[in-house]
């Protein structure tokens, strides 16, 4: 249970992280998700140690025992009166939280899914790149995705430039370009993201992370989406446009399980 | 205490009315915050019906009797699993909360208070004039302004028109127009704006609603600013600019104090 007088609560302010947990106990990207949740805590100047981050997912591995799932991690700037004004010395809110891990159906994997474009259009955010507890306008877009069937949604910038699906971040192949949204503006810094960029750099891509309208998707040779939970997700089909299946994108994923026996 | 998968804490999914109480046990302008919840409450497809609202309002006065205070509700979209999608039948949180009264100095309603200008941009929100519980941009410009000791800051959007300050409104009497910010790409309708600008058009004034530079401000006849539980606070000085202490701003305020009892 938690405090009614939460900050995380009461305006959003904090952070959270999710988490793969493969069925050996070990937990995928985790120096990613903690370096990503401490920079988030600098950031808004939320006090945390990286010991205290890895006791609240050590307690949940513990309850747990060997069984694969996903663990979201919360941290907020805890208790405070009334009023926006962070307090001087915030006794923060951090805890562990277990779920089920829904495995993506290997169609999907295989075979990419058909995605759909959000009315809703990501607004820019004073915190781009943080995974922080303001989620208004991805709870919108979600409800448009299940209204409509879609797997995920695509979200848009004011300006028409794409930036990411409601829970994974965007990548597109052209040619022997791997390109991806900037998240100067908005988004969510996805540690997947952080990951196969990386990769796709060590294996020599010219890796372009930029904004594009939405017309360039067009012309990708292969679209997919990324998240630490998922791995890396072909889309097949977005309204009226259609990708084959890109063999780099299967090779990726082929890493993506290679490197976490997922 | 509250259930930590409540999607308020999850995504800020939900809403907050902030209500003063009179010492006489009535609430001024209730019957706007109850509208403005259930219109917020509609937006966001949070099942809410107005008696809900009036019993938890009740519930407060009773425990706290004839003692003047503020009131804050707070409605979510109820526990859900991990996830941003909403649940189809959400069972929603409601709740108050009772915190103590910290009047207003005499000397800031009498001769208006110096505030500032803030770094923060306030970012175009899809929820604009709800007061939805994503409010990062409003705590990061509220350490600003403690951090300058301004009574409070104001915050403008990205074409550099002021919107609010972080937790009032903004006015300003330029002649005989009464002005305020438009609020529909960003920030809070509140109540007592609401109200003013009622009394404004009942009492003759011509009234705009539209955004203005900032510049614009520099020759206005009174500046100054609103929510309930303050009512009107005249702005005496923003950061090189003063302005006179202004007539119609004193009248306004002796109307909310007959109104209100306050």
């Amino acid at each position: 249970m938690l405090s009614r007088s939460d900050r995380g609560l009461a305006y959003g302010d904090g952070l959270f992280e999710t988490l793969r947990v493969g069925a050996d106990g070990r937990v995928p990207l985790w120096p990613r998700h903690r370096a990503r949740m401490l920079a988030g805590a600098r950031r808004l100047a939320i006090p945390l140690a990286a010991g205290e981050l890895e006791r609240a997912l050590a307690a949940q591995l513990r309850d747990h025992g060997a069984e694969a799932g996903v663990v979201k991690l919360v941290l907020t700037r805890g208790s405070g009166g009334r009023g926006y004004l962070p307090p001087a010395r915030p006794e923060p809110t951090l805890f562990g939280q277990w779920f089920p891990l829904t495995a993506e159906p290997r169609d999907h994997l295989l075979h990419g899914v058909e995605i759909g474009l959000c009315d809703t259009v990501l607004p820019d955010d004073p915190f781009a790149g943080l995974k922080h507890l303001n989620r208004l306008p991805q709870v919108a877009a979600r409800a448009e995705a299940g209204r409509h069937g879609w797997r995920e949604g695509l979200l848009l910038d004011r300006h028409r430039c794409p930036v990411e699906a409601t829970s994974m971040n965007l990548f597109a192949v052209f040619g022997d370009l791997l390109w991806t949204p900037s998240l100067e503006r908005a988004g969510v810094a996805g540690v997947a993201r952080d990951w196969l960029l990386d990769i796709a750099r060590d294996q020599g891509w010219r890796v372009e992370v930029r904004a594009r309208p939405l017309s360039h998707l067009r012309r990708a040779d292969g679209i997919f989406l990324t998240n630490s939970i998922v791995g890396l997700l072909p889309v097949r089909k977005l309204a009226q446009w259609a990708w084959p299946m890109n063999p780099h994108i299967l090779r990726w994923q082929q890493l993506w399980r290679a490197q976490f026996n997922d």
